[in-house]
C-alpha cells in the first residue's frame, strides 16, 4: 500500500498567496469595472532588458544549428556563467570563491527548499519571523516543523521575533539551533542588517557549530554602504554560510528562472557522530541526481545581465522601483502610517492602523481603495498588525494608490 | 551543530557517467590524436527544430516588450501548453486528462527524483533491475533504499531482474512492494512491454493498492502497434499510476529542460491509519513550495513540439536515430553477439561476449575501437554482462563504430 508522507497533511490548506489571489477573483467577480491595483505579490513588472532578449535569442539560434547545439549542460551550470558571477558579484568585492563553489539553478525558491534534502531531519531549525514561506512549509514538509500550535507557531521551529520593537533586528537565540535561515535585505520586511549586525550571526555560528543559509535574493537592491551585499564579506563565513542568489528580482528573471548558490568548500556539516562531511559533496551529489541543469539559453541571459548595458539596465530597472518604494513611504508617512524597509529592498512593512488585523486591512484595502498587498501575518505570528506593499508596479499605479489611501477615511 | 542527511554518505563515490567521463579524459590524455566515438551518455546529438527555435525568439521577443512580459508563471504551467499536451498526447489516444492533472517541469530527471518527496519513508520500493539510476540513488537518499550489500543489490530495495532468459520482462514480485518503478520503453535496455504485459501491472497493482511510477520518456520512439504508449491507455490505470514524460529524448530538450507528470486526481496515496489522500494534491503543494514554474519561452517551445510542422521534425529526427540503432542491431548480429532493444527505443542492449564483464568490455572498446558505450552493470546487478550502445550519434559515426567493431579481434 502506497504510503504518503503525512507531514504534508500538517500543512494549512492553502498557500498565502493563492488565499489572496482567491480574494481578488472574489472580488472582482463582483465588481468587474474594479481598477486594482496590484502590489501583493513580489513579482516584477518590467520586461527584459534588450540585453538579455538579445542573448536569449543568439543562443535560441545556436540551438538550432548542429554544430553550436548543446544537449546536456553540467548540472551545476556552465563556467561561462559561473566565471561571469564569481566576477562580477565576489571579487570586485573582494571575496574569492572556486568555480566549483557555485551551483547554477531555476532560482532560489528551489534551492532554498532542496537544500533541506541533504540535512538531517533532527535539525533544530530557526528563523526570522515574519519569513519568507517557504523555509517553514519545507521544513514542514521534513518532519522538522513539528506541529502547528494555536499561536500560528510550528512546536519545532525557533522563531526570531522582527518587529519594530527590537528594530526588526532578530536577536541571537539563548538555545542554540543547528541550522538558521536569515535572508537580508529582507522579504518581507524590506530592513536589512549592517556589516556588524551580521557579523554577530556569523560568530555566533561559528561558536556553535551551526549552519546559517543566507538568502540574498535581493542584494542588487541595496543602497547603504552598510549593508553587506554577501554573507562571505563577513570573516569566516565561508565555514558557516551557504548564500543563495537570483536573477528573479535583480533582471526581471521571475518568468525565466535563474539563480545561484554558493557552497564554499570549506563549510562542513556533521554526522551523528560527529564526523565533518563537505555541504558542498553532498549538494553537489543532490544536484546531479535530482536535477539536469539550467536550460543553456537561459545560462546564456543571465549572463548577459553582467555586460556593461545589461548592468545598466538592472541599475535603471533597480532605480525605478525603489522610486515607487519611496513614493510609498512618503506616503504613508503623510497618512500618518508608519512604515519601514523601501530603502535597500523592494518592499515596504507598514504597521496596520490601531483596530485592525492584517487580514482585516486587507481586506477593507482591497475593498475600499482597490489595493492589494500581502498581510503580514502570512509570513509569520509577528507579521500580525502589519502589511507588505512593494515597489514592484508602474509609478503612475503607485502614484495612483498612494493618492487613494490618502483619500481613504480608515 | 547542522547535522547532515547520512543518507547520502551510503551512495557509492562516483555516478554511473562522471565515472565513463573520467576514463575517457584519462585515455584522451594518453591518446590525445583518437577519434572517440561516443555512444555512451543518451543525449541527443541533432539541433532543436526551426520550428521550436521560432517559437524561442519568438518568445523571447514577448519577454522584451511591457505589454507581453510575462513574470512568474503558474508552478503547475501555462494552460497554453497543458491543453496542448493532452489534446496530441492523450485524447488522441482516447485518453481523458483534466488540465490540473498535467504538471509541467523541467524535466523528467527531477520529477522522478522529486517524486519521492511525497511518499512516506516506509513503502517498500521495487525497480526493475537494470534501471535508470536516479530511481535508486534518490531513494538511497531518502532512506528507503537500506544498505548496499556486496552483490551490488541495495537491503531495502526489490529487484525485478530483466534479462535474456526472461525475455527482459519482469516477474509480478511475490511480497507486494508499495511503489513500483516501471520504464516503458526501457532505460536502458530499450526493451518493451506489450499492452497485454503492462495490464497485468495495472491489475497488479490495483489488488494491492501499490503505486506504479511510469517513465514514459521514451514513447516517441515507439514503432510497434502492440506497445502502449500511455500507461492510461489501460484500464484502471489512472487508479495506481504516475506517468513521467519528457521532451529531452523526443524533441531534443536535453538542454532546454522541459517535460511533465501526470497525476490523475483519482489517484491515491494512503496514511498509516490508512487514510486516503489525493497524491494530485500532495504534489501540487510540493510543486508550489518548491519550484516555481518553467521558463515562459521553454513553454513556448515545447507547445511548437506539436505544431504541424513541429511534429514532422519530431518524426524526422526520431527515424534518422532509430535508422542508427537498426544499422547497430544489424551490424551485432553480423558480428556475432546478440542484441536487444533498439526497435521502440533509442538504445541498443548487447550481451557482452563471453569472458569479459561489462566493464571490462567498456574498457577494450575504448581503448581498441574508441567506441564509448555504458557497461550495463552501471543500471544495476542484472546488467552484468551487457552494454548499452545509443543510436544518438550520426548516422557516419554509427556506421564508423559497426566496422571498426568488424574488424576488432575480440
Amino acid at each position: 500500500m502506497a504510503l504518503i508522507n503525512e507531514q504534508y497533511l500538517k500543512l494549512p490548506e492553502s498557500y498565502l498567496f493563492s488565499e489572496i489571489a482567491r480574494k481578488i477573483d472574489a472580488y472582482k467577480a463582483s465588481h468587474p469595472e474594479a481598477d486594482i491595483i496590484r502590489m501583493g505579490i513580489g513579482d516584477v513588472t518590467h520586461p527584459l532588458s534588450e540585453t538579455v532578449v538579445e542573448a536569449l535569442i543568439k543562443a535560441s539560434k545556436e540551438m538550432g544549428k548542429a554544430e553550436a547545439f548543446r544537449g546536456y549542460g553540467p548540472e551545476q551550470g556552465y563556467d561561462f556563467l559561473i566565471e561571469t558571477i564569481i566576477e562580477y558579484d565576489y571579487l570586485r568585492r573582494g571575496i574569492h570563491i572556486d568555480t566549483d563553489e557555485v551551483f547554477i539553478s531555476d532560482g532560489a525558491k528551489s534551492d532554498t527548499g532542496n537544500i533541506g534534502d541533504i540535512l538531517s531531519r533532527d535539525n533544530r531549525v530557526a528563523i526570522t519571523d515574519p519569513v519568507y514561506p517557504v523555509y517553514v512549509d519545507t521544513n514542514v514538509m521534513s518532519g522538522r516543523a513539528g506541529n502547528l500550535l494555536p499561536d500560528g507557531c510550528w512546536s519545532g521551529l525557533t522563531y526570531l521575533p522582527c518587529t519594530a520593537e527590537n528594530g526588526f533586528i532578530p536577536a541571537l537565540p539563548e538555545s542554540c539551533p543547528d541550522v538558521i535561515y536569515l535572508c537580508y535585505p529582507n522579504n518581507p520586511t524590506g530592513t536589512t542588517l549592517t556589516k556588524k549586525q551580521l557579523s554577530e550571526w556569523v560568530d555566533y555560528a561559528r561558536e556553535h557549530d551551526a549552519l546559517i543559509l543566507f538568502d540574498a535574493a535581493y542584494e542588487a537592491f541595496i543602497t547603504e554602504p552598510d549593508v553587506p551585499h554577501s554573507i562571505y564579506e563577513i570573516e569566516g563565513a565561508k565555514q558557516v554560510a551557504v548564500e543563495f542568489r537570483s536573477f528573479s528580482k535583480t533582471a526581471g528573471f521571475t518568468g525565466l528562472r535563474c539563480g545561484y548558490t554558493v557552497i564554499p568548500k570549506e563549510l562542513k556539516g556533521y554526522t551523528h557522530m560527529r564526523g565533518e562531511v563537505s555541504l558542498n559533496s553532498l549538494w553537489r551529489r543532490r544536484q546531479s541526481t535530482k536535477y539536469n541543469g539550467t536550460a543553456y539559453v537561459i545560462q546564456r541571459a543571465a549572463q548577459a545581465t553582467y555586460t556593461s548595458k545589461g548592468r545598466q539596465a538592472i541599475e535603471d530597472t533597480i532605480r525605478y522601483y525603489l522610486g515607487n518604494t519611496e513614493i510609498l513611504l512618503r506616503g504613508l508617512k503623510e497618512i500618518g502610517l508608519e512604515a519601514y524597509g523601501g530603502i535597500n529592498a523592494p518592499y515596504v512593512w507598514l504597521k496596520v492602523p490601531q483596530g485592525f488585523t492584517a487580514w482585516s486591512f486587507f481586506d477593507r484595502l482591497l475593498s475600499e481603495c482597490q489595493i492589494v498587498g500581502t498581510p503580514g501575518v502570512g509570513f509569520g505570528p509577528s507579521g500580525e498588525g502589519y502589511f507588505r506593499l512593494t515597489g514592484f508596479g508602474t509609478k503612475e499605479n503607485t502614484i495612483k494608490a498612494v493618492e487613494r489611501m490618502k483619500e481613504w477615511s480608515i
